[in-house]
């Protein structure tokens, strides 16, 4: 095995690593069902719930305008038509396409094929398409930015064309979205004729590079760097949504947020330092920073990503990979702060942070940022999704007494869709792929179709992970080429065995960045194994996270657990562990196949009914079982808690 | 000494206490400073503030009408004109009143003497006087008792003219109150066309029966127990605010706060049986239904009654005497929801717990009412205060990451008053009087004129009582006089010695529900020595009560203990008491007489930067320093605690 020369690794630390496209991807094992169930079940239910809401009344100009209310179908909720229902359209085609990907749907097609109909009749002249501005507030377009969502329709209706064009080959959506974004390229830009604008939510950022990616036009690219750059720009000294707010006759002062920081425009983007305001925003907007800076090769956005990153993952990120804890702005208060009870930490949060870390692997292998994605993939945005794909978190608590549970569908429905378009593309998340170089980021059963030094790859994953962490590659080149395939070695993983071909490789030899980097000639054949052990283990947080004091989270691989009512009876905050209290793995009926962790712990009970009491209280023994958390409240309504009592130091 | 028979003692159980006017009691020792504060600093201030906040400009009929928004003269904030303004003078007058008690202060007397004035002026010929509907939004009185504070605006009045009326012998505002009285009982009755109305906000009743009282008149006893039985009642299948709202042309349906449970008016006070809805309505109106039930020994109200405050205090209230967990509805929730750092416990709901207590103590005394009184008067009630006396605290948490200070004024400002009312008047709740019994419900150095047996009693009281638990009472009966003087013995206390004129008496022979009752002739000259054992008790919560376990609450005598960041550093949460902690006492330097707690515990050290770590956290010794929980945020800002950490069970 050839060792890299310190030349090579020059250029590999600058090589541009793009995610695989979607169909290139195939997954089975953990998420297969979980797939499976997205394409026979939440693919529809999103669609059946978005119609039911009135959305294609809004998208398609041959129906009965709606107008500015209509009622919501299920329930009692009444919901308004809504300005960001482009974008759950937009996300839902693009869960449905990747479930088509997985299971040919004939049906689910032509259910989709309506939708772009109706966009395609709504769609200007000129090339604009918003529903909202062109039937419910016409004559509005373009004067509210800053809270009206417009470019962000417009990027989440470019995702879903991306994604639909790349698994059924129809052009029609890419089309018209490609088609808007020109037109939106002769609105916005340097131009004097032009406005130096851009969307109060972040996402046609990341969502230009995709069409860029997807069509092979740099341009689009442009119009990415274009709105990143634009961002918190004081070019005559007033901020664009001042100017857009006085022109509107609205005084600015009166910004509902009262700082801009909620859409993280308060100072341009590379002077930026901390994570800030509205969760998804940032998360979203920090993804289409990293993909200009890896597109364009631009630096100067890499001091503000990798600060704002440390502020995120250090101070203010929740076990569970998801963030935000204030419900007033869905996002960030101040560091350490992380209630467990009344955790925001919104699904899309957790889900836009995984679209960050992927991207932050664009400059190429690096396990600070693809720990973090797993661990937001596997709990905080994995939980947002019902076992049977029908039911949604929006909100993600690490405690709950009892009265927390899955919506059908929600008033402001980002996060459904979210997060199945996120778990059904797992896929493109798993690897990255450069001119000389396969980064595997993620381990799960299946079978990629990759391309580097100049051949086509083949890899295959054999693996049960993350039910223990043995993995099997192989790999088939079409012809035999010198390539580097780095395999990430997770920092929860104290012990870790890699073997090519048989033969053991010393991982202090190969190591970089938290990834085996392995050099040489690779041929068809030759397997790659590795074996991460995974015990369980009790994480402590920092002293400034005070409500975390005292106590542990359960982790085991990327995993981390919790406890529920209905396996520990009521009162969780009663149970303690103890510093020896050693697990053992046992299955759990209806869970799936992931094992439950099971110990010997102390159970508290009062001594009477009084509220307080000079009487320590008793302790019993009692058995202590953890589940998944992205599997709570699968089975009865009870009481959840993250973050378990313990006792003693060092 | 001569033990009670069965037969008097029968007679004891039914006689109704009274407590003693505010003029009957002298107050020294550890409330003295505090109502000399509150005298020289605090009765200007409040009268500063509400005029400054333009109530006078409301309230008086020769000043230009203010409208429905006027700015709020101090700082940024803006407040509207206030519809429960008169209440605010109502209680700013009452404790200016027992601030003249304490010290004659003419120019404070001349000022309460001019807002009488105008009130004087204000007043409509029929009696009816309320500035709000009167100057404000003239042409609707009575048309929305649900939601805008008509009677408790004049339940406070009243109040305030009680006792300025008892101080200064003035009976102009007294009788401005008794004629508006008679109006509201011509308007509100059981005749054909009467209202069977009743305020949405408590208060009226409590002061009707302490105007009846003042002026001897039956009639306004009558008309409390007509409100509070009215409450609830369904006559003809609709309840009143529904009918109201109907006749105001809006759905009752409508209601922002959903449920009548928010007022208690729910069901018929008769059939309620837990504590629910906003907090100080619930105690004020639980007050007046226990004042109802003394004045007319009508025993129906008592399983409702008894059964509210179990529910209460077994289940609902923080351990500082605070309770309402949620600022959403300034109340209850749910059972044991007792969050620490985003507790509201607003101060006028613990003064509300005291008037309440100190009614169900008209029956007699009990040791169940009077140590929750003490709980709620020494903490959740008297941090509400300032040691200056200018600043105020409206909600309470138990815990603050150093962002919770005292407030100058607010938007709603009826904390202020009621707490500086509260304080200045604590003698009248530390005695009760009936016709042969004299109950010592508080202890506190000072000097009661009371009555009993026939016969005037003075009563002095020599103790540095909260600090230490030794009490000499000297007793002065006008004429020798056979009474039972009883002495609460406060549960907190493990050990209790009392001697009469030297000789030790049996402590069980003469305890019924947790006082000493000491029946005797008693003569001039009688010396009653008590001594309450005072230790450092740690409690804990029921395991219900989630977020504490693992922790304890520090108490000395009646006074509930915190951490303060500016004794203790920041990351309170990293400190952890030992099973084997024991506390010593340390003066303050600038809290004054009241020591610390001091022990030797445990710092947690973090292991690193790591938000997340496996390693346990490093421990040291260190200094764990508590003070009075009354008294935090006195000195610099900084984070508080009172459930502190813990280890250990038995």
């Amino acid at each position: 095995m050839s060792m890299p020369s310190s030349a090579a690794d020059t250029i590999r630390q600058n090589a541009k690593f793009r995610p695989p496209a979607v169909h290139q991807v195939r997954v089975g094992g953990f998420f297969g069902p979980r797939i499976e169930t997205i394409a026979t079940a939440t693919a529809h239910t999103l669609l059946d719930r978005c119609i039911e809401a009135g959305m294609l009344d809004q998208v398609d100009p041959d129906r009965p305008n709606p107008g500015l209310r209509i009622p919501y179908q299920q329930g009692n909720d009444t919901v308004s038509t809504q300005m960001f229902w482009d974008s759950d359209f937009g996300k839902s085609i693009e869960a449905a396409a990747y479930g088509l990907l997985h299971k040919p749907d004939a049906a689910l097609e032509a259910r989709i094929d309506e939708i772009v109909d109706a966009y395609g009749r709504l769609q200007d002249e000129n090339g604009y398409l918003n529903s909202w501005y062109q039937r419910i507030e016409p004559g509005k377009r373009w004067t509210n930015l800053r809270d009206c969502h417009e470019l962000y329709d417009a990027g989440h209706l470019m995702e879903g064309a991306v994604a639909y064009y790349h698994v059924t080959g129809k052009r029609k959506l890419l089309d018209i979205m490609a088609r808007y974004a020109d037109h939106i390229a002769t609105v916005f830009g340097p131009g004097e004729d032009q406005k130096p604008g851009y969307c109060g939510h972040p996402e046609i950022e990341l969502a230009l590079v995709k069409l860029g990616r997807a069509t092979g036009e740099q341009r689009y690219l442009e119009l990415a760097r274009f709105f990143v750059n634009e961002r918190g720009q004081r070019p005559d000294g007033q901020h664009y949504y001042d100017r857009e707010a006085r022109a509107r006759g609205r005084d600015p002062a009166d910004y509902h947020f009262a700082t801009y920081e909620y859409s993280q425009s308060h100072v341009p983007v590379r002077e930026q330092r901390h994570v800030v305001g509205h969760a998804v925003r940032a998360a979203y907007l920090y993804s289409g920073m990293a993909d200009v800076s890896t597109e364009f090769g631009d630096d100067s956005l890499k001091p503000a990503l990798e600060a704002i990153w440390a502020h995120l993952t250090e101070k203010n990120l929740y076990v569970t990979g998801g963030f935000g804890p204030s419900a007033h702005n869905e996002g960030l208060t101040f560091d350490y702060d992380l209630p467990n009870e009344t955790a925001y930490a919104e699904t899309c949060a957790a889900v836009a942070l995984v679209f960050w870390a992927s991207r932050m692997l664009g400059l190429g292998p690096d396990r600070a940022y693809a720990d973090v994605m797993e661990r937001a993939l596997y709990n905080g945005a994995l939980v947002g999704l019902s076992i049977d794909g029908t039911r949604f978190f929006y909100d993600n608590p690490l405690e709950s007494r009892g009265k927390h549970h899955r919506w059908t569908w929600h008033r402001c429905p980002c996060c459904p869709p979210n997060i199945a378009r996120l778990v059904a593309s797992v896929g493109t998340y798993m690897y990255g792929e450069s001119e000389n170089e396969i980064a595997v980021h993620l381990y799960c059963e299946g079978i990629a179709d990759l391309e580097t030094a100049g051949t086509a790859v083949r890899i295959g994953q054999e693996t049960i992970y993350p039910l223990d962490g043995a993995i099997r590659l192989t790999l088939e080149p079409q012809q035999p080429a010198e390539f580097t395939l780095s395999l990430r070695l997770p920092a929860w993983s104290p012990g870790v065995t890699i073997r090519v071909n048989g033969a053991p490789v010393d991982r202090a030899a190969v190591e970089q960045k938290g990834y085996a980097r392995l050099s040489r000639l690779w041929k068809s054949g030759d397997v790659v194994e590795l074996d991460l052990e995974m015990p369980v283990q009790q994480l402590h947080a920092h002293p400034k996270a005070g409500v975390d004091q005292g106590r542990v989270a359960l982790q085991r691989g990327p995993l981390v657990y919790c406890l529920e009512g209905v396996d520990n009876g009521d009162d969780l905050n009663s149970l303690v562990l103890q510093p020896q209290s050693r697990f053992r793995c046992e299955p759990v009926n209806t869970l799936g196949s992931i094992p439950a962790l099971v110990t010997t712990g102390l159970r508290e009970v009062a001594a009477g009914e009084s509220l307080y009491t000079e009487r320590l209280p008793r302790r019993e023994e009692a058995e202590i079982r953890a589940v998944p958390y992205h599997l709570w409240d699968n089975r009865a309504a009870g009481e959840m808690l993250v973050w378990i009592r313990t006792e003693g130091g060092r």
